[in-house]
Order: C-alpha cells, then sequence, then structure tokens
C-alpha cells in the first residue's frame, strides 16, 4: 500500500470516522481505523466500527499501491491533526497487498513535508466487516431534513441506559413524510419533515410505512457527519432490516445496530384540543427561564408559570424558603382562563431552545394534562412537556 | 442599603471578586461577598476573603442608603450575569444600616429592568476583615512589567501543595527591577521586570531587596484582575511584612498570606559559560515537539534532540517499541559540537510556549548538565530545563 493525501483530507476524514473507535476496545483490532487504497478508482476508505456504530468515509488520493491495513487510530489521529497543511505519503513497510503475511511487523510509514513517523499496524483481515443489507428497501431522504428532524428530537432521548428503546430516536418514514420521535418518558419531541424519496428516481412509487429506533449515539454521528458535508441538498440513502440501519451518501456511509422492543404509541399522548393559547417571544421566554432557573436549580427545578389573560402576561416564578425568590414577567397573546401551572425547568428550556422559530405556541388544557410547544412557520415540530404538580 | 448600578459593571465585579469565595467555606460566611455601598463616595465595594486570598473591587454607582451586607456570592454571581444589560436596583429589607438587628431574616431584593429577586442575606459583622499591613513598606511597580513576570513564572510553579514553598512565585524587589522566579524541583524560570518605583513620588528613593513568596494561586488572580485593567501602564503598590503581602491599585485589592520557608537560592544553579549555542525558531520547534509529543506520550514524555552543527540541523525524535516512532529535523544556528541530549517534553514544550520571542537561543554544556533557553530580545526572561539521561 503506497498513497499521496492531503493532510486536511486525511485529518477531517479520520477525525470523522475515528468517533466509531470504542474508547475500550473489547478486541485489539477495534482501537484501529482500517485503511483501505485502491490504485484503480484512486480513492481511501476509512472505516472504524465498534461492533455497532460503524463508520466508513472516503476521499480521493493519489494511490500509487493498492492494498489495506489497520492502524491504530488514535495515535494515526493525534499525529496527523498535529502535522502543517500540505502533501503527506504513506506506505506500509512490506510494500506487498498481502499483510496477512508477517503482520506482526508491519509497520506503517507517514511522511509529511518534513518529518517521518512509523506506526506499528495490524494486518487488515482480523478487522470486521461492517454490515452489509442485501435486497433491503431503500428510501432516499434530503440531507437537510435529516439534520432538521435529528436537531429538534435527539435532545429528548433517554440518557438512561437501562430504558432501551427511549435512548433511540423512532424514526417513520412514510410515502411523503419522514417522522422523528424521541421521548424519555417526561417529555416528547416529534419533528416530521418532507420525505422527497418520490423525487428521486431510484425509489419505487410505493412505500410501506417504515418504523425504527436508532440508537442515539449513531444518530449524533449522523448528524456530525451531514454538517459537515458541503451539500445540503444532497439525498441520503437509508436502508435498514430487523437488526440494521445503514446511512449513505456520497462516498460516506454510517451503520448502527436498531434498537429493539415496542417504541410508545406516541401519537396519543398528544392532546388534539385546548383550552388554552399562547404565543410568546421564544427567546425573551428562554433568557428570562434561564435567570428563574438559578433559584430553581436550589428547589427541585421547578418554575411556576402564571397565565394572566386580562394582563396578558406570563409570570414566571419561583420560591425557594432558604435561599431567596425570583420571578420575570413577559408578554404575550393569551387565549383562555388564567391558570397557574409548573414544569422541570430543564426540560422546559431544552424543548424552547431547540424550537427552530422566534414566535411559539403554547397550548395547554388543565395544569395536570400534557402541553404542547410548537413554532410558528418553519420545521413542523411538536415539543409535549408534562407539568409537575404544585405543592401549596 | 441602597443603589442602584449598571448590570455590566455589578457582574464584571462580582466575578473577578467571586474567585476568592472558597468552594468548601469552612464557615458560611465565607461563601458570601461583602458588598458596601457608600452614599458620600458613591462607590460599592464587593469583598470576598477565604482567608488566605482576599480580593476587594470597587466600582461607581448610585448609592442611595449607605449600607453593608453579605450576600451569597455563586448565586447573586448565577443571577447578575444572566440579567439584561441595563440599570440594577439593589436594596436590603430592613432599609437601615444595623444589620446586625434581625439579620436572620435579612433580605436583599435585586429588581433589574424586568423581574425581581430576592436572595436571603448575612449580617456584615461576622464578615472577617482583610488583612491590613500597617507602617509597610511600599513598591510601587507598572501594572504591565507585573503581568509579563507572572505570565513567564507562573506555569513553572509546582502543582503539588507538599512542597510548600515551591508552590508560589518568588518576587525579588531591588531598586532597579522586580524578579520573578518559580521552580518545581525539574525546571525553573526567571523573569526580571523593570523596577519603575523610583519613578513614583510616592516611594522613597532607597529600596533595600525585598523577597517574598507568594502562591501561585493569589497571583493567577493578580494576572487575571490586571489582564481586565483598562491601563496596562497604571502604578501597582505591593506593601508586604512577614505573613502578607497587598497588591493595590485604582479601586482593587488584593490580599494573600505568603508562603513560609527558604526558597532555593536559584541563581547558583544558571550556569555562566556554556560550550554550545544555538539559534532555533521557536514556533517551528514548538510545532515538531507537539507532533512528536504523540509518541512521547507513550513513552515518558521523554524526547531525543540531535545537535548536528555540520548540517546546522537539530533532529528531534522518540521511539517507542510498541507503538511506532516520530522524527522532525529543523534547520539552527549551532555553535558547538555535535551531541544528542534528551528532555522531558512537556517540560520543554510548556517554556518555549511562554518564551515571549520569534527566535530563541538555547545554551548548554553537557548533555547531564542544565540547558538555558532564553528569548531573543522582549522581556528578560530565563528558562532552565534539566535534560534526562538517555539509555541506551
Amino acid at each position: 500500500m503506497k498513497l499521496v493525501c492531503t493532510q486536511s483530507e486525511l485529518s477531517t476524514n479520520l477525525s470523522l470516522t475515528s468517533r466509531a473507535v470504542p474508547s475500550r476496545p473489547t478486541h485489539p483490532i477495534l482501537a484501529n481505523v482500517l485503511l483501505h487504497a485502491d490504485a484503480e478508482t484512486n480513492l481511501v476508505s476509512l472505516t472504524a466500527f465498534d461492533l455497532s456504530l460503524g463508520i466508513r468515509t472516503s476521499f480521493s488520493a493519489e494511490v500509487l499501491n493498492s492494498g489495506t491495513v489497520a492502524i491504530p487510530a488514535k495515535l494515526l489521529n493525534d499525529i496527523t491533526s498535529r502535522l502543517p497543511e500540505g502533501e503527506i505519503t504513506l506506505e506500509d513497510e512490506s510494500g506487498n497487498q498481502d499483510n496477512s503475511v508477517g503482520a506482526e511487523g508491519l509497520i506503517v510509514t507517514l511522511t509529511p513535508k518534513s518529518g517521518r513517523y512509523q506506526v506499528r499496524a495490524m494486518g487488515a483481515e482480523d478487522f470486521p466487516e461492517l454490515p452489509v443489507i442485501e435486497d433491503a428497501q431503500v428510501v432516499y431522504l434530503p440531507g437537510g431534513a435529516l439534520i432538521e428532524g435529528l436537531r429538534g428530537s435527539l435532545f429528548a432521548t433517554s440518557a438512561d441506559e437501562t430504558k432501551q428503546v427511549l435512548t433511540g430516536v423512532h424514526l417513520t418514514v412514510k410515502q411523503d413524510t419522514l417522522e422523528f420521535a424521541a421521548t424519555d418518558g417526561h417529555r416528547l419531541a416529534v419533528v416530521e419533515t418532507t420525505n422527497e424519496s418520490s423525487d428521486a428516481e431510484e425509489a419505487g412509487a410505493e412505500i410501506a410505512p417504515i418504523e425504527v429506533t436508532v440508537p442515539a449515539r449513531a444518530l449524533r454521528e449522523l448528524e456530525r457527519m451531514l454538517a459537515h458535508s458541503s451539500d445540503s441538498d444532497q439525498l441520503v440513502a437509508l436502508q435498514f432490516d430487523q437488526g440494521q440501519v445503514v446511512f449513505e451518501w456520497q462516498n460516506q456511509r454510517l451503520t448502527s445496530r436498531t434498537l429493539e422492543g415496542q417504541y410508545p404509541a406516541y401519537h396519543q399522548l398528544i392532546p388534539r384540543q385546548f383550552q388554552r393559547e399562547l404565543i410568546l417571544d421564544r427567546k425573551q421566554l428562554v433568557s428570562a427561564l434561564e435567570r428563574i432557573a438559578v433559584l430553581a436549580d436550589q428547589k427541585n427545578n421547578l418554575v411556576k408559570m402564571s397565565i394572566e389573560s386580562e394582563a396578558q402576561e406570563v409570570t414566571l416564578s419561583c420560591e425557594s424558603q432558604d435561599v431567596g425568590s425570583g420571578r420575570e414577567t413577559i408578554s404575550a397573546q393569551i387565549l383562555g382562563e388564567d391558570i397557574e401551572i409548573a414544569f422541570n425547568i430543564k426540560y422546559l428550556m431544552e424543548g424552547l431552545k431547540t424550537l427552530p422559530s422566534t414566535e411559539i405556541q403554547m397550548q395547554l388544557n388543565t395544569n395536570l394534562t400534557p402541553v404542547i410547544f410548537t413554532p410558528l412557520g418553519g420545521v413542523k415540530m411538536t415539543y409535549l412537556a408534562m407539568p409537575v404538580q404544585l405543592r401549596n
């Protein structure tokens, strides 16, 4: 294997791929990134796989000799990221493609314009294959819509590994829409984006609704990789079967196992009719909540919201006997009777920060039933927060 | 107590003062910042004191009623820093200056332009006085020179609390110079700056050399406060006696206990004559070391430096049997015979990063005696690093 590439291409792709390298590998080979150089296509691919999440990225290079070798990911990434811009030559010592011979003594040499680095590498044969889904249904989703959906849902997943299916985002692919849902049991975020598969020639005319729950960790990497792509309008191919999901675009590929278990029937949690409706300035509300949070921190993170329709005002307050109290009043457009309602301020803020509009709508019935927050205009997102009982 | 001030003044001064609030106060009162408002001068002072480090800052405000009150520092800082710009009114509930009466129920009310915050406060009478040094000698040092000296020495102090006097910077004030020294036993940094006391009318003509060792923690705060001051040419008054040191300028004051114990006679460690001298490009050297450090990390942080006078080149290298190897070659002006010498790469890099010039001089005798690094031009700084024995 021998190739010449730029420092920036190698470093950028290494840092993306390395995210799938486990910090405590169960097998030594998994601490490596698999580098494959192809002299015919002049493409270099990098693969990392922790047996759940797999990432493969590719970039152009001048490949003098084809070959495949497993190189310690952290070491290679740390060296490459510190190298000055310019060309780098990578070469393995044996100079032939059969790395199984003498893999024990395999050395990869990096030659940037100044200096020379040698890294002890491993043969490619022990590196596990990324999962491939054969004869699978393929849907094509616009990269921009994927990013929107991930941004509006990922934050609401559960961090509690014992909650299994709630640690992922539930994706539902229908004929014209793609829906993202996440809940940790206290709040729910749902984003509906357009599925432009029908525009893509490759996608057949009829798609049966597909549902799959993908671990948040894999989707965070997907979000990062898509944000990194130059072209946000590109179509991302999504393939899946029972246990696996594969996202693929340009020369990038991300595979992940899916989460098993029945995802909650969240649609039935969202009320359809409301006794009260408010329109609020989102940033003003978030700023006020951030200040009240200083006091709420001291007291179960509880914030009280008093909605006064005559004054067309919302007052946020928190009282902590031992420490002090705070109140903030902001104006709002209010329909419906006055009410006092309490929330966990952290859940409230996380959702409001993610809503992508200047003004937001808040809809509720009583102070013990789900409250819905939606953006006015832009992305179609629903954020549901459960109120907390007020103790008087 | 009642005053009106701007959010930015209150927040800035609170964040500076709060650095002296202990994270785990030995007495509840120490978790507070002491706010003193003076209606005659229209000045507000904030004081925090952990019994070792004390900080007092002052700023102008409209003081309607004089008074003093102790307010929980973290809470007040957290609220104030999140408030929008604009005027804030601060008032204590009793409305009189005698906080000892009913201190149990003392409440301070913050009224920004929107909202209203009440914080449970304490009477001022329990708050310890900042140390005052009476009849002390005073020297005046330019703020800029102090910053230069601190920047060039603080990094070399020991973080090991058992090393007592080495956890501080040793200050020596002479007639015309001010010297900063720090060592952790492995390396030594010395900065000599000009003492312009003689220009200051207030400072007498004759100063006996003064030596004092001040904890690094206090000097880091001093550096931060000085960097924050608008006027770097201002004179800082330095007062001291056996156990205390006080820095004072404009309306700012920092007090610290001094460290007891004999500071090492570091001057005798610095060689006066050298068999070898090099001139190197500092940034090029630091970049190369940062890359080699990736490999040195794996092997006792050891880097080998091969100095070749015929080629006028320095080669940095590190070999780690299990992992790999790296080498970097940079050009240099070299006088003296070839030599191989090894260093702890972390110590080397920390010192080189701090030297304030484009080109640096490296002077040495053998590969087991102290090596001196000095900037070419600018600040008068000496960095001494001990080589490490090369194992062949």
